[in-house]
C-alpha cells in the first residue's frame, strides 16, 4: 500500500504527475509564448529550467505561423496594446486548428476594462487551460468584485463557480491559483497544496507557471493530469528553494535551480500535495 | 542625546525616514509604473521586496483608469515611442488629478531631442518628485552640456540650481543621484551620501530607486521625508549587499535580499548618511 | 617557447585578444542596443560586466542620432515589429554611415519569413559581425532547412560555406555558435572551444555574447581579433561560472560575475581554447 503522501488525489495518481514530469524532459517541448513584458525573462528561463525550450514569437506576422510549429502556446495579457491582442487572437486561433493546447493567463482582468474585453473575446478560442488568480477567473467569468491588478482579493475556492462555469464553456482546466490552488475540468475537480509565500513576492512566478502548464499540456494528453503536475512541479520546487534562500532576491534563483533539480521521482514523492 | 549617526539631518529627522519605512511596510502601496523595457523585471522586484505591489499597466486604454485607483505613479522615459509617450501623459494627468503622487524619471533626458521634449511636456502635470543623475536634471531643466546616455557626466552639486528651478516650478521634489545624492524642495536640501558603486553596475538599480520613491511617497506626506527614506533605503541595502557579494550579479540578488531586509530600525539606525 | 595552452591560433594569438579585452576595460564602450525584449536585462548587465555601458536606444527618433554617438551598435531581431525593423534599419545605416562598427544577431532567422526578409535586408548595411548559430546563418545566408526557433539544428561546421558566402558579401566577420565556434573573415577562420552547456540553458546568453562583440569590434580594430576575444571571454566565464553553479539560475549569476573577473592576463591565459 503506497503511503498517504504519494497516493495522489482519486482523480490524478502519483504516477500520473510522475510521468507527466518524465515526458517533460523527455520531449523538450517548444513553447511560444506572447506574454507580458515583464515576466518574459523568467518565463523563458523557468521554461529552459524544465527542459523546455521557450520562444518569444509574438509579432502578428509570424505568430500565426509559428503557432502550427511549436508544442504549445501560452497567451498572457498583462501588458497589452491592439497589435499584441491582434497577434493573440492569430496565435490561439491557429493553435487551436492545428491541435496545438494553448493556456490563457487573465492577468489582471476584470478590474480594467480592455483586456477583460480581449480575454473574453480569446475565450473563443476554447483554451486548453485557463490559469489565474481568484479575482482573475471571477473577472474573466463576468463575475466578482473586481481585484486592483494583480493581486488576488478573493479566495481560490470563492471562484470554483465562476472556474465551473468557465470550463464548461471551453471544455478545457481551469486552474485557480491560491495558497490551495483549485483546478477544475468539467465535473472534475483537484487541488494542489503547498508551494510558499515567497513565490508572490517574485515577480513572474505565477505568468511562469502559466508557461509551464502549457509544456506540460502538449507531452501530457489528459489536460488535468497536466495542469496539476505542473502546479506540484513548482510548488516542490518552491518549497525547497524556501528551505535554503528566504529572501526574495536569491529565493527566485534558488527556485529557478529547483525547477531544475526536481524530477518524475521528486514529483512522485510529492503527490501527497494533490487532494 | 542621540548619537550622531543616528541623527539624520535638520530637515529630515531619523524617526522620519523610520516612520517613512514601516508606513510602506504596512500600507503595501500599489505603484503603477510606465517604465522602460530594460528594467521592469527589478523594478517590480525592487517593489516587492519593500513590501509594496508592482502593476506594469502602461497601454493608452488603461493608463488613466488604473492611475486613480494606483497608490503612487512612476513615469521613467528610458524607452519611448508615441504610444507609451501618450499613455504616459494620460497617467500623470490622472495621478495629479486624482491626488496620487508620481515620480519622473527623465532617463537619458538632455542628450536626445525625442524624449528630452516629451521630459519636459510631462513636467505640466507637476511631478511630485523628478529623480534623475546631474545630466538628466540638467537636461531637463534645459542647462547642462547633455550627457551620452544613461550616464552622468556631471556631478550632482553641479545640478543644484537647475535642481532649484524645476522644483520651484512643479513644486515638487527635484532629486539628483550621485556619490552623494542632492535633494531638493522649495528652499529645503537634504543630501544623501553612502550606497555602493556597484548600484551602477546593475541595470535598473536607479531606475528601481525611482519607483521606490513613488512607494514612499504615498505612504509618507512630506515628499522630502519620502524621497530621503527612500534613498536611504537603497543605500543601506546596497552597502549590506555589497559586504558579502562584490561582483554584478551576485550584487543584485544580495541588493534585493536586503532591500527586503532593512526594516524601520535599520534606517533610523543608518540615518547618518543624512545631512 | 610559449605553452600551448597560451598560444591562441596562427591567425589570433594569445597577445591580440589579451590587448583586446585591456582595451574594452580601458575604453567602456557605449553599445547601442536594438535588441529583442526578452534579453534585454541580461545583454545590459553583461556589458556592464565587462566594463562596456549600455543604452537600449531603439525608437525610431533617436535610433540613427544615437549610433553617431555611440561606440558600437547591436541590432538582434529577436522580438520585431514594422517600427522596430525601422529603426534598425537607421541605426545600422547610421553606424556605416559614422564609421562605427555593428553587429547582426539574425535571432530564428530562416524559419520565419518576415524576420528573415527584414534580417536580409540589414545586410545591405554591411555588418562588421554577424553572429547566430548554424541554423541562423544559414537561414540568412538563404540555405538550410530552417530551424525550430532558436535552437540550433545544424552544427556549427555545416554551416562554413554559408559563413564565408556571408563575410564575402558584407566584408565582416561571421561568427556560427556551437560547442566549437566558428569565425569566418574572408579566407581567415579561427575556432573558440570551451564554453559550458548551461550557457544553452540561460536565456539571452548568446544575445548577450552579440553584445560583447560590439563591445570588442569598437575597442579592438581588427574585427577577427574582437570577435574571437568576446567569444573566448564568455567561454572563459561560462567555464568559472559551472565550476561553482551547476543548475541554471545560480549559474546565470556566476556567470555575470565572471564575466566582470576575466581580465586580460585570463584571456592570455585561456587562449589555448583557440585554433
Amino acid at each position: 500500500m503506497a503511503a498517504p503522501s504519494t497516493t495522489g488525489s482519486t482523480l490524478v495518481s502519483a504516477q500520473d504527475v510522475a510521468r507527466a514530469r518524465e515526458a517533460v524532459a523527455q520531449g523538450a517541448p517548444l513553447v511560444q509564448c506572447l506574454t507580458n513584458s515583464v515576466v518574459q525573462t523568467i518565463t523563458a528561463n523557468a521554461l529552459l529550467a524544465v527542459g523546455a525550450a521557450p520562444a518569444m514569437v509574438d509579432n502578428v506576422h509570424e505568430a500565426a505561423a509559428f503557432a502550427a510549429l511549436a508544442s504549445a502556446v501560452l497567451v498572457n495579457v498583462g501588458t497589452l496594446d491592439e497589435t499584441k491582442a491582434q497577434a493573440m487572437s492569430l496565435a490561439a486561433g491557429s493553435a487551436r486548428e492545428h491541435g496545438r493546447p494553448w493556456v490563457l493567463d487573465p492577468v489582471a482582468v476584470g478590474g480594467l476594462e480592455f483586456r477583460t474585453r480581449i480575454a473574453r473575446e480569446l475565450l473563443d478560442h476554447a483554451p486548453t487551460v485557463v490559469r489565474g488568480n481568484a479575482s482573475e477567473v471571477l473577472g474573466l467569468a463576468g463575475a466578482g468584485a473586481g481585484g486592483r491588478g494583480v493581486d488576488a482579493t478573493d479566495g481560490a475556492e470563492d471562484a470554483l463557480e465562476a472556474a465551473r462555469g468557465l470550463s464548461a464553456r471551453t471544455g478545457g482546466v481551469v486552474a485557480v491559483s491560491g495558497p490551495v490552488d483549485v483546478l477544475v475540468h468539467g465535473d472534475r475537480t483537484v487541488r494542489v497544496a503547498g508551494g510558499h509565500v515567497l513565490l508572490t513576492r517574485t515577480t513572474g512566478a505565477g505568468c511562469s507557471l502559466g508557461a509551464l502548464v502549457a509544456a506540460y499540456a502538449s507531452a501530457e494528453p489528459d489536460p488535468l493530469v497536466a495542469t496539476a503536475a505542473a502546479h506540484l512541479h513548482v510548488a516542490i520546487a518552491a518549497e525547497r528553494a524556501a528551505a535554503r534562500a528566504d529572501r526574495p532576491g536569491s529565493f527566485a534563483i534558488a527556485w529557478l535551480d529547483e525547477l531544475d533539480a526536481v524530477g518524475p521521482q521528486d514529483v512522485l514523492d510529492g503527490a501527497g500535495r494533490l487532494a
